[in-house]
């Protein structure tokens, strides 16, 4: 597996672009994205579990329940959530797409992103189909922009990786910033392939993986209504068909994790406000599951994103977190330690604090990387969680954002 | 029922005091409290539910495991917790009472609050055991301060009510700030009453007004390792004795609940940082545990937080919070409106904006409190739920609060 350039494009088949079109009042910020592929594609979905959900998922849901999918459109400034009218405004988008494409309606995955319960106007969409259309090309990057809101970064990735014999490519592109925001920054996630694999293998993949990739971020604990992570495999690669478990499944899921865990991390990093990245490591868990939960906790606990921020080894914290997260942990039997580029500490040891330089550890926790590593001594269960810190920023841009 | 002066010691033949004896370097912040009932009282407490409890936590259920308590020791600047000789150390503080009041070791309620994980020494408890013992009198206020962490305001309040033909009280001293803190702002709630009840009764009635009162109150979401609310009934009111349901148990749990509501909100408005007290009250649910989670779900959301500290009527992170929750509920019923002393506006309507003055929303939320009132149109269930607004305070205390 090789890490590659071009984002959703670096897969044979598929083009992409994104425009200004006039959804957002701001000229110079693109806010409408399409992603093509070449051929109809195998195409697999996760989406938000919040029972308010944006008109667009229901669309999308019922156009890939086939299996299939050709082109995504994204418009960014407007959740198109809570609207009387929604529905009909996410068909008509995916309408525009046949119009202006020649690719099914029926095909179309649509997304959209921004402000709740503010009704969405098809007419700028309308009227910026043809320059969309006619700057589809090698163009991820400005699909990666248009689809971006509080984001600081564009993310995008792309790996090559062999499958039965054949040379295979996976791309994918993500917004995040607030984890999730309801009515601003829900994450979404687009990834393109051109391996050849069956829909439900690609469905199995998909939600397989999002388990310890997507669904452990968290920036503010909030569940967007719009959240959504999909797959389109074209199997422009030529590969033999990947039907069924087995080594060329492998190769696609280890590939298609390149992409997650690489979107996650930038998705973390990049949230609302965030000056550092944390990643909690739970290993030595009773079983993974029990890892999961309580990595979870502490990447969650505002308590231990604010001691992060200030880069304060409070120790502490973490213990309580893994304390109230809800799973059976022997709290007696955990260490806690804080990495970074600068080194290593253990601030904790069998659920005591032990000796520590608070000078060392204020270097280590000051780089804009840590990880916070928790070992429990009950058996061999692991989990990985991303986050980061709780800052003043987030404050002001969640304090402030409509007006 | 009528509200009175006199915190713990409205309640005949109580006394406290609070003093500052060095677990704290600021000799201007008290740091210890002893309250004292002339006979032994029945009493009942609830704790933490965090895995990991504070050593004064295990020593406290000991001694209140016979259903009777006489005393009340508590200290801020140190939480006892995490620490290798923790039970050891809490234990030496009932000894304390023990040795200047008379009172039975076994009898006395134990509880610290503080950092987490660093040795608490007896020593400056013990030279201020002799100060602190006496100045024991009418002195709720000294008890009320001395509890205090990074609280601004002392929290006190008491109410005279009958039971039974006979005057009784029943006074509480609270503090919290952080909710609640691993290695700070513990919420720790102390109630006093001279009313003649049995400790099962005593018991039922606080752990019925829990559910209602404390257990529905944010701050940050966090679970402290030394929460702890407890109630000591001595009896001198002369009242008929309470062993049973019935009118006189009514009034006492009406009483009761008068003095926990106001500690609870008490506790949110001078939540860290906090600018503003918020109330999330759910009715039309299907049932009160539906009201509960949902309640509970918005209160807790960062985004909302952020919102009403920027006075943002941003309903769909109402919404989105209340998707969320857990429980099943018809979104597409759901109406949101904001209210303060400045009047009440509706947002949403059966799940959908509905126009509305932004400028009058404005001035609504910027009062300082809030309610968020959610309306379901699924049943009778109701309930209320305590937080406050995410600030910059928030942040900053919490950044660097060891340091």
């Amino acid at each position: 597996m090789k890490q590659i350039s071009g984002g959703v494009c670096a897969p044979v088949g598929f083009k992409a672009g994104g425009i200004h079109c006039g959804i957002r009042r701001n000229h110079s910020k693109k806010d409408l994205a399409l992603i093509v592929s070449q051929t109809k594609a195998a195409a697999a979905c996760v989406y938000t579990q919040n029972l308010v959900k944006g008109a667009p998922i229901y669309v999308t849901k019922e156009n890939v329940s086939d299996g299939c999918a050709q082109a995504i459109i994204v418009n960014s400034g407007n959740a198109n959530t809570c609207n009387a009218n929604g529905i009909e405004i996410a068909k008509g988008m995916c309408r525009l797409v046949e119009e202006y494409t020649g690719i099914s309606q029926n095909d179309v995955i649509v997304a959209s992103t921004g402000v709740i319960g503010q009704p969405l106007s098809l007419e700028p969409i309308s009227n910026g189909m043809k320059e969309l259309t006619e700057g589809l090309g090698d163009n991820s990057d400005d699909a990666a922009n248009a689809i971006m809101t509080t984001d600081t970064k564009k993310k995008e990735i792309a790996f090559s990786f062999n499958a039965g014999g054949k040379e295979c490519h996976i791309g994918g592109i993500a917004k995040g910033s607030g984890m999730i925001h309801p009515n601003m920054a829900t994450m979404l996630v687009f990834i393109t392939t051109d391996c050849t694999i069956t829909s439900e293998m690609l469905q199995k993949a998909l939600s397989e993986d999002v388990k310890t990739s997507f669904n452990m971020i968290s920036v503010d604990g909030d569940t967007s209504t719009n959240d959504m992570v999909s797959v389109m495999a074209n199997g422009m690669a030529g590969n033999k068909i990947i039907n069924a478990p087995g080594d060329d499944f492998e190769s696609f899921c280890a590939a298609m994790s390149a992409v997650t865990k690489y979107l996650c991390r930038a998705i973390a990093a990049d949230g609302e406000g965030a000056t550092k990245l944390l990643t909690c490591l739970v290993t030595g868990a009773k079983n993974d599951d029990t890892a999961k939960i309580a990595a979870k906790s502490v990447i969650c606990s505002s308590l231990v994103k604010a001691a992060m921020f200030g880069a304060d080894a409070n120790w502490g914290r973490v213990l309580c977190a893994i304390g109230y997260c809800g799973a059976d942990i022997d709290v007696n039997a955990v260490d806690v330690s804080f990495a970074s580029e600068k080194g290593e500490i253990q601030v904790c040891c069998g659920g005591a604090g032990v000796d520590f330089s608070e000078e060392q550890a204020k270097e280590i926790l000051s780089e804009n990387e840590i990880i916070i590593k928790v070992t429990m001594h009950e058996g061999s269960g692991l989990a990985e969680a991303w986050g980061c810190d709780l800052t003043y920023g987030y404050v002001k841009i969640n304090g402030d954002y409509r007006t």
